[in-house]
């Protein structure tokens, strides 16, 4: 073989990760095999936390180091609003714009038929339950604007509005310091409908 | 925080990686939250087994599992030729090329005043070393066509020359499958100076 056993194995499991190939998983190996043993011990411990010392919050399925997330233990957030999300990922990102004081429901993951994901492989019916012991007024849905994503916001407004809730959608349009001239025209078609007074 | 501890560790410790920034260190660190135990269980195991299984070679400093590398223990190599490279990688390309049937010497760097790398950091004086033991009669160097590549060439075919060694270093020229059109011109001026009879 080419390449040393330990080596070949490494790279096989580093070009496991998203985005990462096998070029870019021969040169993190590599680079581990060149790092002192403290910097490897570190990456390794790091790893091995996030696996035992994360769980994920038993009301919403944010990433919680507790039972319940920071956010859900929170007194200074609104709980009469959930705000409905793919992944704990974009959990992250909504905080980061500082414009959003409720809670959350991580569904983990969208409605894909292609790829089999039915509603039972989502956090759907936890979300249902959270109406019998909160007191909630509004239900954002902030999924992704693709096709699978809006396919999943249709199914929850469908489920959603018989129970006499406010269902609402994040905003659709141009992105700030976007340029009109390079968006597309979907996305300008949007922005259009969607225009608001000023 | 907005981010739980651990996943905050293990998005610093991901993005100390080369290549690596802030954002797919934490789309990296939330793969790794949803994955499987023995899926994060067996890159652990990988990335420990490189720090702890994988040594460098006695003789060319490439990386091994044995004190001695595979190429310098294979009785099918040609032990007059040495191939200089900068980094283990480096074997691993020539290797692939299939062109090239010698032994190697990994330097582990080339010379850089700007980064402080001296001809003391780099595996040089093993180089002249193996001179004593070994019945070399070619030094093929193979360091990378940019300036430090060149200076670092230069330094040691001084060094060489007077053994009364051939040195010879690998062509410069236009990349096979390239376009003539797109080439820079030092690389399209060092194809037509080494150009060849056919």
């Amino acid at each position: 073989m080419l390449i040393a056993e330990p080596l070949h194995i490494a790279i096989e499991e580093l070009s496991k990760l998203p985005g990462i190939g096998k070029k870019t998983a021969q040169r993190l190996a590599l680079h581990i095999l060149k790092s002192s043993p403290e910097n490897v011990e570190n990456l390794i411990n790091a790893v091995q936390d996030l696996k035992t010392k994360i769980h994920f919050c038993k009301r919403c399925f944010n990433i919680s180091v507790e039972d319940l997330c920071r956010i859900c233990q929170s007194s200074k957030r609104d709980s009469s609003i959930i705000c409905v999300v793919e992944e704990a990922s974009d959990v992250i990102a909504v905080e980061k714009s500082h414009e959003y004081t409720g809670l959350y429901h991580v569904l983990g993951g969208v409605l894909s038929p292609l790829s089999g994901i039915s509603p039972d492989e989502l956090k759907i019916k936890e979300l249902m339950k959270r109406f019998e012991n909160e007191e909630i007024k509004e239900i954002i849905l902030a999924l992704n604007p693709d096709t699978e994503g809006e396919t999943t916001s249709l199914y929850l407004a469908k489920l959603l509005k018989p129970l006499g809730i406010k269902v609402t959608r994040i905003a659709r349009g141009l992105p700030v310091g976007g340029d009109l001239e390079f968006a597309d025209e979907a996305t300008v078609g949007r922005a259009m409908l969607n225009r608001i007074d000023l």
